[in-house]
C-alpha cells in the first residue's frame, strides 16, 4: 500500500505516534465519512462549511449549490483545507489532564477543480452510489437543470495527514492504584429504523439494500 | 429566549428556512457536540482543526497543547470560524438531486482569548464537568505543570448562525407515484459498553454516573 507524502504543512508534529501515513488509513476514514468540514478564506476571515464528501479513487468529491458564495470560492481553485473526524470514544483516565477522546481524523490540503460535462455527470453517479449504495439504479435521473444548480468539485488526496487515537488511558503507572474506574466509553454511530415518507404510496417495502449499508458512517 | 443577531457574515443566505436564529437552538447543539472544527488562516492557507469544545454560559471553551503552532494562532486572537455539525439521518428521496441529509450545524465567527490564572483553572473544571458529568470530583487534580502544557481559550457566541435540516424528502408531488421507497434513515450516536482499562485495580465497578450521560453526543 502506498504511503502518503507528508509535506511541511501536513506533517503531524505534536504527537507523531498518532500519525498514520499510509493511504489505506486515509481511504478507510474517507469511506466512513459522510460529512467533511471545508475551510476557506475570504478577506482574511476563515469559514468552515460542512459538506457532503465522497472519495472516488484518489480524488475527493464535494458538492454544493451553484449560488452559494462560499461554494463558488471552493470551485474557483482557492486554497482549501478539508478535515474529516469520526469520534470513536471517550477515554476516561484518572486525571482530567489524561482524559481524552479516541478518534480518527484526516486533514487534506490543496485546491479543488470544478467538474463539467461528462465528468460532472459521472461524479454525480459516484457520489450517489457512495452515499446510498445500490439505490442509484432506481432513482429518477438527474435533469440538466438540476445539474446546473449544483457545483461539483474534485480535490486530489496527495497532501494529507491522518491522526488516529485508539487507546486506553495513558495515566502514569503510580496512578493505577487510585480507587476509581478508568477505561474507554465507546461512541457508536448506527442507523435507526427507516421512517417512511408520509407521501409514500402504499405497498412499497423498505429496500433490502439499506440493511447492507455500512455501519459506523457519520 | 433571546435571538442571535445574524451579521452579514453569518446570515444564512442560501436556504433561509433552515436557519434557526434563537440562542436556544445554538446552545442545544453546542451542548450535544463534543468536537468542533476550528478554521484559522496562516499565510493565506486555511487550516481546519478538530478540537474538543464545551459551552459555558455565553462562551465556548476550546483547548489544546501549548506547543501546537495552530493552537497558538487561535490563542493569539486571530479571526477564527468554529463549525459544529451533528448528522441526524439520510434523506432518501426519489431522485439523486433531492436526496440529502438531516443535520444540525452551527457556524460561529469571532476570535478567542487565552485564559490565565483562576479563569483558566475554572475553565478546566467546567470543561471536565461538561465532557464527563459528575466525574470531576473523583479525578486526580490537575497539576501546575499540566495547566502550563495546555492552552485554554474562550470565544464569545454572539456572532453565530444555526442551520437545522429535519425533514422528509422534498420531492415534487408528481414524483410521489414513482414506485420506490422513500423516507428517512436516522443516524444515531450512542454509547457502547464501557471497556475497563487493562490496568484497572480489581473490584472497582463501572460508575453509575456514566449511565446518566446524555445520549446523542458526538
Amino acid at each position: 500500500m502506498s504511503e502518503l507524502s507528508p509535506t511541511e504543512r501536513t506533517k503531524v508534529k505534536r504527537v507523531p505516534h498518532k500519525a498514520a501515513t499510509d493511504t489505506a488509513a486515509l481511504y478507510d476514514l474517507l469511506d466512513q465519512s459522510l460529512v467533511a468540514h471545508v475551510g476557506i478564506v475570504e478577506g482574511g476571515q476563515p469559514f468552515v462549511l460542512p459538506l457532503v464528501a465522497a472519495r472516488v479513487g484518489d480524488q475527493l468529491l464535494l458538492h454544493g449549490s451553484s449560488v452559494s458564495r462560499l461554494m463558488k470560492t471552493i470551485a474557483s481553485g482557492a486554497p482549501i483545507c478539508v478535515t474529516l473526524t469520526i469520534l470513536d470514544g471517550l477515554v476516561l483516565a484518572r486525571s482530567a489532564f489524561e482524559s481524552s477522546m479516541n478518534y480518527r481524523s484526516a486533514m487534506i490540503l490543496g485546491s479543488a477543480r470544478a467538474l463539467e460535462g461528462s465528468e460532472k455527470l459521472e461524479a454525480f453517479l459516484h457520489l450517489t452510489e457512495k452515499l446510498f449504495p445500490e439505490r442509484s439504479k432506481e432513482l429518477r435521473l438527474t435533469t440538466e437543470q438540476e445539474t446546473k444548480a449544483t457545483l461539483m468539485v474534485s480535490m486530489p488526496l496527495n497532501e494529507a495527514s491522518v491522526k488516529i487515537s485508539s487507546k486506553f488511558p495513558a495515566d502514569p503507572v503510580e496512578e493505577y492504584s487510585l480507587p476509581m474506574w478508568a477505561g474507554v466509553l465507546p461512541i457508536k454511530h448506527t442507523y435507526g429504523e427507516p421512517i417512511p415518507d408520509p407521501n409514500l404510496i402504499p405497498g412499497i417495502p423498505i429496500p433490502d439494500y439499506i440493511s447492507r449499508w455500512p455501519e459506523g458512517r457519520t
